[in-house]
């Protein structure tokens, strides 16, 4: 039995639910998941300075995890938030759907369109895609809908979602399409059969990576970017996270 | 059960055999891999003008398989010869082994070394390397071996790797190391003891990667680049092959 | 004089006189074009399946040009298909026309839009004009038409050509164009002078690089990624083509 | 009077005298600099786990400074910590030391090379130099020292420091040093003496920065990716930072 | 006291006057500033013929404002016309417009779109924002206005100038607009209050960096590319040049 | 019979005779080379300042040709110093000895290096590496030897040039080595003898390039970024290149 950790750095449960149904409908039938909801920070991750405050609840949640045996972490929000920390922290491999999802996508088609929530996380997301290295293959959208609206079914965000997707094949030649946040999770399948073409939702390409670096006996390496943190004191109410 | 095919370009059936141990290691317990040695083309695929004659077998080869009711195909030759063409033929995912290893590389390393045989494919490797975005990311060094060699436990050949390892630690400061060729499938665990840090078979990566586009229900799109290919006339001995 | 073999590698006859006639307008008046129509594969080559099976037959047609006594070949599609392993196979030079004429064409404009046959085709010419490192001067559009329509007047696709050429002046601010498929070579100087703006076509284009290469006594490194294919078992039908 | 906030993340008090300095001697007789140490974090920043804790504190005290009537504020850390958010967050312009360093040397030199403390930092900072657009400019090394060993003089970290400037010279063919951590704020000038060429510190070359956008009128444009964070529900510790 | 010379290198004075207003307004209470229309050349650069031939007269004053005292110098034309023959040549800092106003453009947005006069100069200035490695972040623009124009108010250049920002603002969600014309630089303040939205201006930013660069004691450095010119012989009338 | 012009920019006639011999070996039969000397501007170009003061009297060079019937006009100097504002100046076409050079290389050999004279040569060289899109192909080396130094055989240039070809290939893994310097163009055939590898000289290489330019009916186009230069008052002594 693999345990895996989904974490969702967005402090909204109904939202971690969504996540958690995903996560488990992508899960092999010897994977376990745990979905957690971070017990620190905003309620939603709408740009970079929602970004840092989530960091430390993910982070102590990807930790207690670890200790409690999980044998890899997922990150479920769409800007990949923490995820060099979190690498550089833990033992165990984490993934981001980001990255996962863009990595699917690619194995899939030669140009697609990740479509997020709203325009303040366009460019976070891009340079992410640049990071990546799929600059060349990724066009990256804003539907202009808030991140918990997505919860709410008569919000109208699941329409603005789909003209979204539309205005992606008709103008960039999307050959598929990348659901841009985790609160899209449950989105995918549906979308795909509407659509007609491949829609990825990063939530469950990350189980399938986590799975793939736990079955393959793979880690995070430990020489360089990633190291252990040096111990050294820390100051303030932060002071617990002292490694 | 999840059926994959992997179908070995070089026409050599003793390395099938280490081809297909790796691939049934990474396996999960609901997968059964049917490993084919490729019944047309060259021994060993080393550069450019060895590929062009693996892919017509190759081909032949992941066809008979999606026939034969196989889920998603693995081209088990870390030049990802033929990828694209298989992935416009075929209605299931088809994987290449040096994608699905930069892949997870990326993943558990900021930076890392790719370890193939020859310096003849040190180039086009390169080239793989810049297509999918790693060009900040990874090296390549050849460990100037032949692909046979790696069969012959008396050719020198895996000290010679294990020489070239050394060297991409000390002058690249390689975090990861890639194995170039699959050939060296059978050599990641032990090798990954015995550096200290993870070593990455394309293999048993590709495994995972086919396993995860399964679960998700996830297959190559079919508009765009690898549309179907359309039905036209064929000249001469390869006639079979007209779609 | 000059001996220079011209292969078309789409298996249709027609469309090698068509890419004859060009190649013999272009060149020198001591320079003989011989024109062969591939004797395997498809009749026309529309994305990355058709490129797979279209390279056996090209590399032999080059094989036994070279033995015949051409000094240099070039491949009259504009995928470039095979163009690497020609060029590992052959000890004299080959060219491809799509890297020709986008070097023409970044000679005499600084951006310029390739317009292709059709949609598929698409993203394996960016993927040409990438490799080329031409990205930041070249966009690539397909005029929805078919290879093999281009020889029938009726068709309409010169038509379509005409449009594809009005939109890429007026939205990629394009200063010259390039013709992105060998069945177009009757075209470029008709068209030139239509639209007051400079238009290269491929076949013409790799016509005097040839020329160049073989006048300043430069062929092809046998160094690294292009040294001379080693000797090695072939299996099945194509054990014609070992090295 | 321009007022200037310059944020030491790491909470080292010692160190941070050693950033007023620096920035002192750099502000022009019109500039008030204010210089305070983080009051929440790591003693010192060396990696991505580091990073992520000293962001709360740092983004506390840049808004502190803020409300009190701070006309610029910079970020006195070379990996640029915080620095996108910290740019959402606040009304007036955020400086990043490494992003301003990287500025000036490239007017004064076409190739230089970025010496920082700890290996765990190299590739930070060149993920910092890719963003920029820096990377076919700028090395980057590590000289293997400790942050706050630079605080002692006998610690021999000045010495290796010079070492590694000294390979840099001759592997790279640098024209210009930077010195990529702000705990070497007061080394530059000696050691541009000491190697007759341009040497470069973050912590003056951010003050100037920010005294440019003062005194131009500008900030942070506050449409799209600045754009101010929305209002939401905080969960936790960090609830009073919910914007 | 610091003197800064501002050198127009577009032969029109009342150009010059526009130039130097906005460089003194930028220029701090302990800054001179001197700005001489060069001496050779032509009245406007459009292009890049017109850059050729203003680089002589622009080099000949930077060599005179030199000798004369000026502890840096300013190129006033946004296509940094002789900005490295002037580091090469010069012991003081030489800054370019285009530079420093896209730095400044980086600091406080994420996209940026320049607005530059006419169609010809668009693609020079964007191989200048490919050389300062900010292809990804920034659009270029031409209003389709003549340098000149822009000194007469009833020539309608000004409105098309708003029209070209606007156009900005939809089509490249332009976060921030830099004036892409030395002729601009009294329209910064005016504009950014009328959209609301930071505007840059190449003039005043470069006053800033000369400001800081002689603050902070940095020079070009004279290793490498920026070397003092070898003395030779010259043969011409620009003998007097003859380093 | 077709004419071209060869302009050597750097003002030295011994070195003329050498370029002009070297295109007069490269030009087909039905070509009339006509060799010149600038006649205004410094003996060598080395490094960015000569460039600046060598392209008045080339662009007077280009013009009189154009004038006198030249077909097409080469730049006889390895920083293709001129070439943009050549091509906007003239009808005819203009080409550069780098772009020619590389453009060859890259036809024969996935990677190359350019042995250039002295290392402040290097950066500019290097530069139009990345503008040519050849930046993952190319390495550039200096020999530390002075332009006409060449032209002395006692210098000790050449073998010093021979040491850093030696390098090249061991160091770099080169397959074919492109001369940086048209002072070199005797030695290309000489060399590529003795180091049993393509040598490329740019002079003939442009020769060839020049060829196919008119023989396609191709020349500069005229929209955009090469457009003609504006009719416009010129001050000074440059004044007779008004256009």
């Amino acid at each position: 039995m693999t345990r895996l950790l989904v974490v969702n750095p967005n402090t909204t449960a109904t939202m971690t639910e969504t996540i958690a149904a995903a996560a488990r409908q992508a899960a092999g039938g010897e994977t376990a998941i745990e979905a957690v909801t971070s017990a620190m920070g905003p309620a939603s991750i709408e740009g970079f300075y929602d970004e840092a405050f989530a960091v430390p609840g993910l982070l102590a949640t990807i930790a207690a995890g670890e200790s409690g045996g999980a044998q890899a972490a997922i990150i479920a929000c769409f800007d990949d938030t923490g995820l060099d920390a979190a690498r550089a922290m833990a033992a165990i491999p984490v993934l981001g759907i980001c990255e996962s999802a863009l990595t699917l996508a690619a194995m899939i088609a030669k140009r697609f369109t990740v479509v997020t929530t709203m325009e303040r996380s366009r460019v976070p997301i891009e340079e992410l895609v640049d990071r990546y290295g799929m600059a060349r293959k990724a066009h990256v959208r804003a539907a202009n809908i808030s991140v918990l609206s997505l919860e709410d079914p008569n919000s109208g965000a699941r329409d603005k979602l789909r003209s979204e997707i539309t205005r992606a094949i008709a103008e960039d030649n999307a050959e598929a399409i990348v659901l841009g946040c985790a609160g899209m999770a449950d989105l995918a399948r549906t979308l795909q059969v509407e659509f007609g073409m491949p829609v990825i939702d990063g939530v469950g390409a990350a189980v399938k990576q986590a799975e793939a670096l736990v079955a393959l006996g793979l880690s995070t390496s430990k020489r360089g970017a990633y190291a252990a943190p040096v111990p050294k004191p820390y100051t303030g109410m932060l002071a617990q996270f002292a490694p």
